[in-house]
């Protein structure tokens, strides 16, 4: 047992380092002076070198190999626990330090070139810098190991366990389950109107009426807190100190009510990590997968429902009487829920959402495997676009420019939305099994047992689980896209009447 | 200039390091939720013991012993900053870390104790731990080295090279001229009239008249921001980023007004030292005298002067045209000037709070000189307060235990307030003589010229002089209380009419 004290110090030390560097981020995002931008990234950086450097040292490959030795007499929690810590581990070791800083650098100069390549509409400008972004990951996922895939080697820093044989059937019957349920509902659009959302809603009134709600759904407002920032997010420093932000735009009612929904979905799911995991590499979600599907259970499966307005519906009208005077809780639930092809991933809806990440998927797994070129990108999204959504983006700029993720190297990371959406849709399904009054439960504003669930089967495991045992454990199936589909296609037929 | 060279990266990481501390520590005093209490300081201590284990390791004594022999190849400057990092070295290496872990557990339940006995009003309940504290102050002394008095070792971590015999004198004088004036003003108290600073204002005018005042002066909020504490403070991650809290009272004006532009004092030297120094052990103030004398330089030379009420009345007679009605410049600045005794340090006047400082300073030397007891403080105090100010506490809570200082082993920092009165005068002084019609800038709102003085003569050289060499610099004079009883008392006779 001496060693996994050992261990666990040392874990107790990175992920304070690592909290550290989440409240400088987190206060950067928030608080922090324009002319502070320089000395930040400094900081952080130091932050950075230290946390490798503990993650990698001498000290702690000695303490990796006695914790291995030992495994047998650590109880089952334990080895969990350091098993994530050697998985971790052993991805940093394998991975020379100048190829992590080579990506560092490649990514600031890469995220400086995106912007203004967005700026310009001109994809060009970007491209070289993508290439060597992707020429990089290659790198690293060679490195990583042998792979059927070398994309699998990428989706394993996100979704552990993950592979393109298993996901790619999944999406393709994805994609043909959603184009074949536009199509019913594409004839009755105008039957939906959600003009409601993009009335004219005071900023204070919205945000206090948001933050009203996540209080009531089980958000913690004594181990978190919420501010403003340019683009929303969760950061935690450890359960007891979960921050959630969110933005307000006057005319969209949707972008700091379901956003800040959304976040403190994730936040939840923060704050319920066991204790005994604090401060090891165990103490966070299973995966960006299984976080997303948190976030997206509270945001569409709760907010978005019917039920949920029942109750929720004559609290809003009490906010903002003039603006839905004209509104019942039917007309505002089919608003909220309106389907349709857009041009851009994050304003898009429940339903049309996967094929935007599907596109993205495919994409990037040929540009890995080396069956496509970079700069083909605007060339091959704007016909995928076409084919699934049947709309063509005029530019790059409102095509495969719109995300920030390739720029910083996140290659792997954009299945993971859609894995949220497939895992809430399980989660969903199996929580009815145990708890058959759910729906009358959203509809009383009771949503302590909802929470209860999650914390018992999702949150309170942290990351001693890969998502896949997880999703086994609570649903008694593998990864299936049945589920969400079931579930899109009643929501999609309820509000289009068909 | 290699050892240098490894001297100033050593330098960067302990320095972020601290700046990382700094600003979980304004996250803690101004948004942390309450919950986070625990985590945040296994945070803080971790963050702690990687500095202290940077600043001692033995890469860090071989860099150190390298550039000891290169010195003659440096520039001054880079002799300075080397300089200022191997003092702050030595006297780390010299202290055993379990003292130093020690210190911090008593630091901890002292605290605490301090707490419950204010509560209480018993100092009986802080005694135990006030004497360990004491006991290990003494032994850091012993163990920095030989000084004529123990109490000159604790006295050099907050002012470089300032010593008992040099002090004693000084606050006796000190002491002698300011109970001489008192005894002239106190005829004529009831002429003084400060009813008006005790009225009702709105705490978001307040904060907002304040916030403009302090970017008149030059605080740069590029590089800055201002935020709400509940003590107010200043705190700085690098010349690029400082940070200003204030606290406002309704009823009391001078709480926001005041307090904030003595942050702000400390705020803009932070703001204007040397870019050459930043990361650096001298991108700091000279010593905590040298920085209380920039936050009452602003406070009090300044924003209590007659000249800078000329200038700022009219402006907070339009925020506040019903509570300032009955008043004028002349009237106000009475008011805000008014002098007399109190039991109470912080809300003492420009006069009388040197008597409370003199008073701890006694306190503190007869303590660590071993010719006091801690038990005795009570009665030592309250025998001191009718000696000097002619009044008495009613019990402990409002006499002995009212500071925090002592709880945190703070011994050694009280002295820094007097002494920044002290260089505040001196420096006014020679500031009037390069600058004849400071006067007149200060009555006209243009501050440009004063800042850039202090920006000049102070700011700009960081932490690569003693307060010492500084004073002497800037005046020609070594440290004196001449400057300052003849400010004072040129004040209070324009005050009291005398």
């Amino acid at each position: 047992m001496q060693a996994f004290q050992r261990l666990t110090d040392k874990m107790h030390l990175i992920t304070d380092l690592g909290a550290a560097a989440a409240v400088l981020g987190w206060d950067q995002e928030t608080y922090m002076p324009d002319g502070a931008v320089a000395g930040r990234a400094e900081q952080l950086a130091t932050l950075s070198s230290f946390i490798h450097q503990h993650t990698t040292n001498a000290d702690t490959v000695a303490i990796v190999e006695e914790v291995k030795k030992e495994l047998p007499l650590l109880t089952t929690r334990q080895q969990l626990v350091a098993q994530t810590f050697i998985r971790d581990h052993d991805r940093s070791l394998k991975l020379p330090s100048e190829l992590v800083e080579e990506q560092a650098r490649t990514a600031s100069m890469a995220q400086d070139a995106w912007k203004r390549a967005r700026s310009a509409s001109d994809f060009t400008i970007f491209e070289p810098l993508l290439a060597k972004t992707v020429d990089l990951k290659r790198r690293e996922a060679e490195i990583v190991g042998p792979a059927k895939h070398l994309y699998d080697n990428l989706l394993d820093s996100f979704e552990p366990g993950l592979t393109v044989d298993v996901i790619t059937p999944i999406f393709d019957r994805l994609r043909t389950g959603t184009v074949a349920l536009l199509s019913e509902i594409t004839p009755r659009q105008q039957d939906v109107n959600d003009d409601v959302l993009y009335r004219s809603y005071n900023p204070d009134a919205q945000l206090a009426s948001a933050t009203r709600i996540i209080k009531t759904l089980g958000f913690d407002m004594n181990t978190g807190r919420v501010d403003l920032s340019a683009h929303p997010f969760c950061t935690s420093f450890g359960s007891t100190d979960v921050r959630l932000t969110t933005r307000i735009r006057e005319n969209d009612l949707r972008s700091c009510l379901f956003g800040l929904i959304h976040e403190a979905g994730h936040g939840m799911y923060e704050q319920g990590i066991g204790n005994d995991l604090a401060r090891t590499f165990s103490g966070q979600g299973a995966s960006m997968g299984i976080h997303e599907s948190q976030s997206l259970f509270w945001e569409n499966v709760v907010a978005r429902s019917e039920e949920f307005w029942n109750w929720a519906f004559p609290h809003l009208r009490d906010t903002f009487p003039e603006q839905l005077k004209d509104q019942d809780v039917r007309s505002f639930y089919r608003a909220i829920n309106k389907m349709r092809p857009s041009l851009n991933r994050v304003e898009s809806d429940e339903l049309t959402y996967n094929l935007h990440i599907i596109l993205r998927f495919e994409i990037e797994r040929d540009l890995i495997a080396g069956t496509m070129e970079v700069r083909d990108i605007p060339k091959r999204w704007n016909e995928k676009m076409e084919e699934a959504l049947g709309v063509v983006p005029a530019n790059d700029a409102e095509g495969c420019l719109q995300d920030v993720h390739w720029s910083f190297g996140g290659l792997g990371y954009f299945p993971s939305y859609t894995l949220g959406k497939l895992y809430a849709a399980m989660e969903w399904n199996a929580m009815q099994v145990t708890m058959p009054d759910v729906r009358d439960r959203i509809a009383n504003g009771d949503f302590a047992p909802i929470l209860g669930w999650l914390r018992e089967h999702v949150h309170s495991y942290g990351r001693t689980e890969t998502p896949q045992e997880m999703i086994q454990r609570i649903s008694g199936r593998p990864l299936t896209e049945v589920d969400f589909l079931t579930y899109v296609g009643a929501k999609a037929r309820n509000v289009y009447g068909i």
